[in-house]
């Protein structure tokens, strides 16, 4: 497959990635390491809160959606990064056993003012559920090569 | 040491927590897991990108800050999570071998609209490394529990 250049990410394109099962045990590891709030360690702890019971840590269905989209087109990308999120949304608990997607839409790209070899790409991302609920939203901006550097945007 | 209830976030209150010291191993490891974008896993590959060598992923950052931020108070105080992050700009690489803080200021705070137990507060963090740079920042918006529910803001 010919890597993704710039020029390949079109606006309005949407893709999904995945799926992914989610574990109880990776979410309740991944809790005791980043983020031990009972919520995400513990059924009956979690079902006292308003997740209404164990859920993954929001930070850990970011990791997951890095992952999903990292094995989806990034790694086959002339990617140089992001430099931020522009907004994550946790609209929804993660629960043990979901299989969870990625959907990608391209929201807009324009080239770089500053590195002619270098253009952006404005992305949403949302974290589905088996029955395609959104889980979690996210914005982001792809820094990325470009096919031919310098060209008009 | 008493719970941290929402009236006890004042805005303008900063607070540092850490130190953490983050090391080589666990960059690479988190990577391979969540993000193995070549940068965050081999010195090499990452000299030949933006990040100018081996840097943490900035999710990496993000879950190391969460830990932080919740053994320094959260786990202390009526948190009821937050519904996301507001922003996320990852500002330099984070390398191996550095210690982390995190720097929080206390933004603003108001009652909740539709919950009378419930206030919020917003906040910013910042994650510093070992001689004060800002590696990367955040805010999002706290769910706390009140002492006095239904009392004025």
């Amino acid at each position: 497959m010919p890597k993704l250049h710039w020029e390949d990410f079109q606006p309005g394109t949407v893709a999904v990635y995945g799926p992914r099962l989610v574990t109880r045990e990776e979410i309740v590891a991944f809790a005791a390491e980043f983020d031990p709030q009972p919520m995400h360690l513990d059924e009956m702890a979690g079902s006292a809160t308003l997740l209404g019971g164990l859920g993954a840590s929001g930070w850990h269905t970011c990791c997951l959606m890095m992952r999903i989209i990292a094995d989806g087109f990034l790694l086959n990308s002339t990617s140089m990064g992001a430099p931020g999120m522009e907004e994550v949304r946790w609209l929804a608990p993660l629960r043990p056993g979901t299989n969870i997607r990625v959907r990608s839409t391209v929201l807009d790209t324009r080239a770089s003012k500053s590195r002619p070899e270098m253009g952006l790409a404005k992305m949403s991302f949302e974290v589905l559920d088996d029955k395609g609920a959104v889980l979690m939203a996210a914005t982001t901006t792809f820094m990325l090569g470009r096919r031919q550097p310098g060209a008009g945007a």
